[in-house]
């Protein structure tokens, strides 16, 4: 029988653990856990999945994070040899890892390192994202659940702000999404009219300049007595650098962009204005997720099992959709080589420049469970009236 | 047929709505909605609530934020006057302000103020918080869906760190509450074992010293590898002010104790922190509301129109608990005078002291159908073990 590890690295999202089940529901070896994901590579922290581990572990199918222990480790020349060798040294043939760009490279480093050794390694990778950056795919587990808590939010906190705006006039709401803008976009799924928030999305993908900004705010304000703004953590203001929050551990954390943008509008237009930075929730909350998130995290875990029998290795499980019209979808491979090469995929221009068709593909995603809510456009007109002529 | 007047103040909840609607299906009057809050009062900006103006208001049932518009305006003596008179001119008999403590407090100057020149107004308050600070009643609608939001929230975010702790160990996360630690309390409701989050919880009602503070960070650390910390934004650092984020229209925002103690932790204690505002989804995500807090709403507003016709005036509608061993309520009415004088409601010391007392009263507010997690010291320990032998 094969001996499998199988590991979670990166953030994780609310559904990382529900391709942890999937994959262990379908693997016939013997399998170890990796813990605290490269880290437990490197040294040497492999829990056999059996009996009441296993029976723990599955409890964790719904429950947001990683259970095995994920997070961020460095992997130097160094890292990557030690992970080979505890490997070999545990009579590992297989490695498995849930994760997004970072672990792609890294699980195709680690074929390369063994194949150098001459170590004969079978290498998986499953795909995990909240920013929805993966190349090779139509989009990865974890970013639906993210996009549809994003877009719930922003849903209710614009009908929270529109009621407040004799007193705050301004919400500049900040998403996750690193460099690339799909889950700031996704955050208009649930807009039914002009007059809805959110008003504007700025992405990454686009420079955004400040007097541009400005301007948006202050037509909005006029328009409507109120503006909600989309920013995601990866904008750059006058085409400068992404606004960094700390520099930790060697990994710049994105993050601050609302802020400033908010004591921006305060300072030149004198309107009230606060930051909202929809936080950790985005990638941890089980109670916002998406049904067909973990349906397909799942999936993606499952079929990682059906490949090591297959004799298959070097390659990321990828969804792939397979008809534009309505929503169906198989599981198919990609390299880690192209995966790895492909880097931070962006919000392509199709979806930038049509929104409509961009929420279309989201749609089936999020779920058709969630609607947008009544907007009042003809009650605030005859309200703007009345307080003019009063 | 009577003339009746009703508006909503103060900031939003995700169920304000929900009382609106529930006295307009049951009152039997010429109804006008007074937009903007008291500014509506103050400028005479009152809609008649009939015909397709009714049917747009009826479709925010389930909307968070104020349908009719609500925010802050000052409340001067002249502003009270003008109220009044504007009242008088529409030839208004009743009046019913959705809102908290300051609503109770204006509806009772406006009592006073229409008795002192002699015109007879009858004023109804329906109490709505999310902070849970109104005086004579058991709980106020708005707080159970924040508390749900929050309980939610802090159960998933501790999730993801513990899942991060190689990487980052301290989440610093703040809850709104103003004064008063209800809310912030409530994070603790779906916690199952002392390793899971929240670890600590820092009440308003409580001083923190930033020695005792450090202490139960690095104990919890060096207990657990993370430590999940909630602090209510009304929290004082050493026994001085709470930090005060901006003071706005006279009116003082309380928020930013997290930022300080999580600079703290990175500063003093070299772990890598992160602060976490769980904002305004707080108050207004309909998504996370509570099916019970929604029906005490309605209940609210229901309650409310039946007091028109009984021509009670001069009270707020309150929830009673009837039953200690299982959930049984009624709706009352207390002086608003009283509930003006009764200033913002503390946590009380019976559930500081006894926490599960705390969520025994609780739990029926949230709903029984949010669940703890499972709880994985087990593999922890291992985990741990692993790493020092490696």
């Amino acid at each position: 029988m094969k001996k499998v590890a199988i590991g979670q690295a990166g953030g994780p999202t609310a559904v990382f653990n529900t391709s942890l089940i999937g994959f262990l529901d379908h693997c016939h070896a013997e399998v170890y856990g990796v813990l605290k994901g490269y880290q437990g590579l490197v040294e040497g922290s492999f829990i056999p999945l059996e009996g009441s581990m296993l029976k723990k572990v599955e409890q964790y199918r719904s429950v947001p994070g990683a259970c095995l222990g994920a997070g961020r480790y460095p992997m130097t020349e160094e890292a990557l040899e030690k992970a080979v060798n505890n490997l070999r040294l545990k009579g590992i043939d297989t490695l498995v890892f849930i994760g997004g760009n970072g672990t792609m490279w890294t699980m195709h480093q680690l074929e390369k390192k063994a194949k150098k050794i001459g170590y004969d390694l079978q290498v998986i990778g499953i795909p995990k994202t909240v920013d929805n950056d993966l190349a090779e795919t139509d989009h990865a587990p974890g970013f639906a659940s993210a996009a549809r808590y994003v877009a719930l939010s922003v849903r209710d906190i614009s009908k929270d702000l529109e009621a407040m705006r004799n007193f705050e006039q301004v919400r500049i709401i900040e998403t996750m999404g690193r460099n690339v803008g799909w889950l700031a976009a996704a955050s208009g799924l649930l807009k039914a009219s002009e007059s809805d928030g959110p008003h504007k999305i700025y992405l990454p993908e686009e420079t955004l300049s400040a007097d541009q900004f400005l301007n948006d705010v202050k037509n909005l304000v006029a328009e409507f007595g109120f503006a909600s703004i989309v920013v995601s953590e990866g904008v750059k203001l006058n085409e400068g650098k992404a606004v960094e929050k700390a520099f930790v551990n060697g990994r710049s954390v994105l993050g601050g962009i609302s802020k400033q943008l908010s004591s921006f509008v305060q300072e030149e237009l004198g309107l009230m204005a606060r930051d909202e930075l929809l936080g950790m929730n985005q990638r941890s909350s089980q109670f916002a997720s998406s049904g067909q998130d973990r349906l397909e995290a799942y999936e993606v875990g499952k079929k990682a099992a059906h490949l090591i029998s297959e004799d298959i290795s070097g390659v990321m499980v990828t969804i792939e959709r397979l008809q534009k019209s309505y929503y169906d979808y198989q599981f198919g491979t990609a390299l880690l080589q192209k995966v790895a090469a492909g880097g931070e995929r962006s919000l392509p221009k199709l979806f930038r420049v049509n929104q409509q068709a961009f929420y279309r593909w989201l749609e089936p995603l999020v779920g058709r469970d969630v609607e947008p809510f009544p907007s009042m456009i003809q009650r605030r007109e005859i309200h703007e009236k009345k307080s003019f002529r009063s």
